[in-house]
């Protein structure tokens, strides 16, 4: 039997979904959701780039999982299924661990395999695998980006920076609790904060490539200025061990992969959002990323997060 | 502007549907169609593998999304949108080239980008790009490719071989006519076609990889076996100039690329899928791939198509 066919026998073990029709057709037929929105988002990792050839192939499909339930939380959606592109470089170990942590993941969240493609790529090249998260909402209840108004706070909805401390101790930089790199290697998205905070959100997104970034994303597509204000942002016990300093939380506020929640709310709804989230900061007329603390407004670093190109 | 930057914005100028968003969320939003069933899959083309790097990256862009759109067709689903994910190595005219033959091609077939991913790739890596298509049929309409039943008739939408040949002039092994390297280059999916055949089709298919395995696929995955008459395996003008043989028919029979729908329909319903498709043989129970022509039985080939894995 050829390598192709035990990875397809293997994810046919998963997609035991009616509408998966046995990965023996070439699509998923599954009955819309009725009066309900659909939410769609499709993300890619690529080895070398988002993971390292070295990190634990079950870990490696927990993520590929996880960032796009991220994106699903980040709009209040509910998980409907997923489908799977998969690259194959010809490591079988390899391709086994990965579908034992798929199968992990998919298990914990509830979400069904649907479908998807397996391709072979060339010896030696970076693993490209890729992943569509469908989802539903009730009609129009979707946060947009682009939704902040002036005066709304800003709320996060738990620590910040774990998972920036998790990869320096994966790449053997520093060293730490495990409960560190498990928050770098196994990122939980915040699909119930997502769901409790979708009502009263005028916009949110997930922290994906650091918070400041992330929040003056959300300013700049609101056309706003948004305020930051540091002491507030929230740091795991864990991570206050690192240092609780500026320098600390600004290493906190400006490392990605933590996939917390970010959502501008109206003052009126400050009470609702502090039950789920952290009140840190502000948007307001104006454009740009300001942040403060106890002893003034803080220099900017050259980098907010991961930037893209 | 980054090599990243200038290639959202240019996929920002095609994604005009509101339920893109403009890309600048993570996700797409759409009412979920009422009362439909959603078809949704997901193919990924890698380059040295399904294209080759002098290939028109135009040409490219169209064969990602038309191969996603014939497995829409093959459920008789009319599509909704795509999800694209493009790996980048690096090449700024190739992919101006890809993203203007999209814009093309999404036009052609009137179908919206609702979103998806740009990722680097390591540089010299192949390219991987994956794209999801998502469609909508009426409840319970979508023919599986397990539904075929004995004695039904085998019907075909139209000429096979065509995209063989082609492949085989863009390799410069043979010369020939445009239209041949056309029909390998910026293949049709039968989207009408699929939309009158699903009403009666027991099963139905796409000709992907080959006419003979894929309705061997379609006899296997429905418990039976299937007889085809090689003879009545139509062929094009063009692609008769290259033989009219049992050879040249067998040559046809199991290339691949072709998109041409294979469906199975009653014999009760011979007359409705004459006006649309050839019949070129039948189910029966038993299994396995039966080939005739007019001087007798046809022994099968060592490939029967492309082979995965």
């Amino acid at each position: 039997m050829s390598e192709e066919s035990r990875l397809i026998d293997a994810l046919r073990a998963l997609a035991t979904h009616p509408g998966a029709r046995g990965l023996r057709d070439d699509v998923a037929v599954i009955p819309a959701p009725l009066g309900r929105d659909l939410v769609l988002t499709h993300d890619m990792i690529v080895e070398g780039v988002h993971f390292l050839p070295a990190d634990p192939p079950g870990d490696v499909a927990w993520k590929l999982l996880a960032v796009n339930l991220s994106d699903l939380a980040a709009k209040g959606a509910s998980p409907i299924g997923v489908l799977m592109g998969y690259g194959m470089t010809g490591q079988a170990d390899w391709d086994a661990g990965f579908i034992a942590g798929m199968a992990r993941a998919l298990d914990h969240f509830g979400v069904p395999l649907l479908g998807g493609d397996t391709v072979k790529q060339p010896a030696g090249d970076g693993r490209v695998l890729g992943l569509t998260a469908v989802g539903q909402v009730a009609p129009g209840t979707a946060p947009d980006r682009r939704g902040a108004c002036p005066g709304d706070l800003l709320f996060v909805t738990g620590p910040i920076g774990d998972a920036g401390l998790g990869l320096r101790i994966a790449r053997g930089d520093i060293e730490g609790p495990r409960r560190l790199l498990k928050a770098y290697r196994l990122p939980m998205p915040r699909l119930a904060e997502g769901r409790q905070l979708a009502p009263i959100a005028h916009a949110m997104a997930d922290v994906s490539d650091g918070l400041l970034i992330d929040a003056l994303r959300i300013a700049n597509a609101s056309g706003l200025a948004v305020h930051v204000d540091l002491d507030r942002v929230p740091l795991s016990e864990a991570a206050l061990g690192f240092g609780k300093g500026r320098t600390a939380r600004l290493a906190a506020a400006t490392a990605g992969d933590d996939y917390q929640l970010l959502c501008a709310v109206a003052p009126n709804d400050r009470l609702a959002a502090a039950a789920i989230a952290v009140e840190i900061g502000r948007f307001d007329s104006g454009s740009g990323l300001h942040v403060r603390d106890g002893d003034g407004q803080v220099p900017l670093p050259s980098s907010l997060g991961y930037e893209h190109g």
